[in-house]
């Protein structure tokens, strides 16, 4: 790995995007070296901020000639490091595609460029009326690219799907500089190879995205929402796959240990819940549409599901600002327990009737190996998210162990039917674990995907694949 | 082109097979050489009807070795000439992958093989209160492994999305041999390239689907129905979008434009609409849910809005004969119009609020060349099926004016933001018009991903790409 960029690749940036979107000082690199993954580092040689989809072709073309490694920068809020220039070279700023181009509310469409921040979009369709689903607990912070890039979920995904189901068509710009429409801005595409499906959730690693045409739908007017208690977080997680077989879809089933509520309640200073001695884990629950009846009758068959598994007893949240009070509690969780320890998460999916078995499971690896574990997430789907925290363990056990307890914690994710990533990507931090959920052939099936669109191994080189895949080739 | 099939490679598969699942006959060929595309007939040499993936992989393996081309047949129902065997070769009949694997009620799943019966799959899963979307008007006899191909739509799409939107995780075969899984049977999924959406629509040009998990979602209890007529086509096409502007997501939304109507009626020898002499189009409109009064709440919303478009009087179906009776006349309507005349079907898609504008571009096309065309399909999405109709027209007149015509449908289309094809795929009778909605690079692009799975250009040669592409290839 080379410590400078060369002063002629530098001149040929500065050309490109001008002086003032071109920086190569290491203070500023550093600032751009990093997302919201652990404490990890990788900064760029240089960052620069093009300011249009040519400036881009030309930035990508040139690397491709030069063979300098490119990592796409969106907000730096993700998870698994996808955002870190392992290799230094260009860090691409897209912080300058902040614009939503156009919300087509005849055609119930949104055409939007990558920086703009998923709550902003969603507070701008929602002013029409419109609704765009997926909104990770970052949202307030993370841009629709990194969305893109990542396939992220969040809350709302049990009902309304992923990223992916929102997407109707991508601009793209290839390694080779050129500018493409992955589909077309239509409901329904049989036209082709799906490329708007495997752009969406490659993760930089076969081109950047400049421009997203996104599906909207009639904003739903009303939701409930409740928290519900019970003794048991194994009897929490078999109620979520009970309430989906009593025919109710919530748009939101959401599962929280007892330890990540307190983490978060300490850490946002919030005393909105009273938690009883016995609680172990809640299920925040909520439903919507736009008629207060049907919404009441899904929740009545909720409490009779509920029941049997032994919940305790109901919080309704009655007013927009208890609503707002639990919403604030669910997002903060993340944070909260990273602040508490170092830790590792790790983004866990099964199929959601197994939920009890992984997090049983998780608990058994963790009692072997000595480490604390606080596990929340999105349960409709599935999806738990683990953090292993750290705490008091000696530094030498947590850096022998760990690796062998989360290939374990993934082992058993997979042979429960489930996969390493949910919504997280697999970025930097998993991508030696891709062995567990993929056969030899099957990683070089893709690396062949990888080497159609990207010859010259250019983009976000380090990541999604493991290591040995990107030893052997000289990028 | 070659005639005949080797007498070694015969041996072989009938090895694999077995002698009574391989015919090399004149007569059995040309049955396995036709699906539902206008009178073409392409026979494969041999028919192979293999019983299990590890007998699709011997047979792809040695294809692959041996240059032969390979189709795979599912019911023969599509509407693209994806299952004719252009340049002879093998013809692999799906026929004996007829099971349901398993109804997975507490995760909500189903595995299934390729050859069940969409309609019998629907009918399992709602005998167990649970609904798969996706319904081809050919539900009765098409198999969900073309539904997998083409990426079907159906009219639900509108409120329930295509195939693609309903498929976790495929096991396919391929060309090389290797049996492989292109996903997880997790709701949530981002962990590498999304190899399952790449093959959902590849038309079996990238391998051979043996098993599909499917989402399933509780079955909806309640649905009312409605026939809205119009004394203008192109107000039924407005009134589409301003119903979806209403809030309102009806889960069938479909025009018919008189013609269309009439002859479905004339074929079936159906009396169950009363046709104003005014009338010039319907649109077929229902909403589903579980409680009658949001439903009829939606029902008052759509009145509201198509009355502004000067529907007529709406005709309510007030019985399930009354809604089967209506379905019926609909889902006949494409045979309706095929046995009417010589004819070419187009599936054009638009973004819904430029049907209109679609519409009248037919039309005046149409006029310009001397067609008739009748025209129906889910407006919801924008999706139009265009039949242009030979009639009394001159045999030359057709031949030479025709291909000019749909180019410039095809144009039209692209140039409303939409595209060649909504849910029939491209197939053999679309693909050379896949310049209109590609670059030459996309295509390229496509072309390098289609040889990373299959490098020997084995797998169902001569479709989706345009023949330039098959011609410089030695396959």
């Amino acid at each position: 790995m080379y410590q400078t960029l060369e002063e002629t690749h530098l001149r040929f940036f500065s050309s490109i995007v001008g002086g003032n979107h071109c920086f190569a000082d290491q203070e500023r690199c550093r600032e751009y070296g990093h997302d919201e993954t652990e404490d990890l580092v990788f900064p760029p040689q240089v960052v620069l901020r093009p300011g249009n989809a040519w400036d881009v072709g030309a930035i990508l073309k040139y690397c491709s000639e030069h063979s300098i490694p490119v990592t796409p920068l969106g907000a730096r809020t993700g998870l698994s490091g996808g955002a870190l220039s392992l290799q230094g070279g260009v860090g691409l700023s897209m912080e300058r595609f902040n614009t939503i181009v156009e919300i087509d509310e005849n055609n119930m469409q949104v055409i939007v460029e990558p920086a703009v921040i998923v709550q902003e979009l969603q507070e701008a369709v929602a002013a029409k009326g419109l609704y765009y689903a997926p909104d990770p607990a970052s949202r307030g912070t993370c841009w629709i690219g990194g969305n893109l890039a990542e396939n992220s979920g969040g809350p709302r995904a049990v009902k309304y799907g992923v990223t992916k189901d929102w997407v109707l068509n991508l601009e793209v710009v290839l390694p080779n500089g050129e500018i493409m429409q992955t589909g077309a801005n239509t409901l329904k595409n049989s036209t082709g190879y799906n490329l708007t499906q495997l752009f969406v959730g490659s993760e930089g690693t076969l081109g950047v995205i400049t421009k997203a045409t996104l599906k909207l739908i009639p904003l739903p007017t009303k939701n409930l929402l409740m928290l519900i208690p019970f003794d048991s977080a194994i009897n929490a997680c078999a109620a979520v796959a009970a309430i989906f077989k009593a025919g109710v879809t919530p748009s939101a089933m959401e599962f929280m240990e007892r330890d990540a509520i307190e983490l978060a309640m300490k850490f946002t200073g919030s005393n909105s819940i009273e938690l009883n001695s016995n609680t172990q884990a809640h299920l925040l629950v909520e439903v919507d549409g736009n008629l207060e009846e049907p919404l009441m009758n899904d929740c009545e068959r909720i409490m009779s599901v509920v029941e049997v598994h032994g919940a305790g007893e109901i919080l309704f949240a009655d007013s927009q600002a208890q609503k707002d009070a639990l919403w604030f509690l669910r997002r903060r969780v993340g944070e909260a327990v990273k602040a508490a320890s170092v830790y590792k998460e790790e983004d866990t999916v099964v199929p959601r009737f197994r939920l009890p078995e992984l997090l049983a499971g998780v608990k058994e690896i963790g009692g072997k190996y000595g480490f604390r574990s606080v596990c929340y997430g999105h349960a409709g789907d599935g999806n738990l998210h683990v953090n292993i925290l750290k705490g008091e363990l000696d530094e030498k056990v947590w850096n022998d162990s760990l690796p062998i307890a989360i290939k374990e914690i993934f082992e058993l994710t997979v042979g429960l039917g489930g996969t390493l990533s949910g919504e997280h990507g697999i970025g930097h931090v998993q991508k030696n674990y891709m062995d567990i959920a993929f056969t030899e052939s099957t990683l070089q099936l893709m690396w062949g995907l990888k080497k159609v669109f990207d010859p010259q191994l250019i983009m976000n080189p380090g990541k999604v694949f493991p290591d040995r895949y990107w030893t052997k080739s000289e990028c």
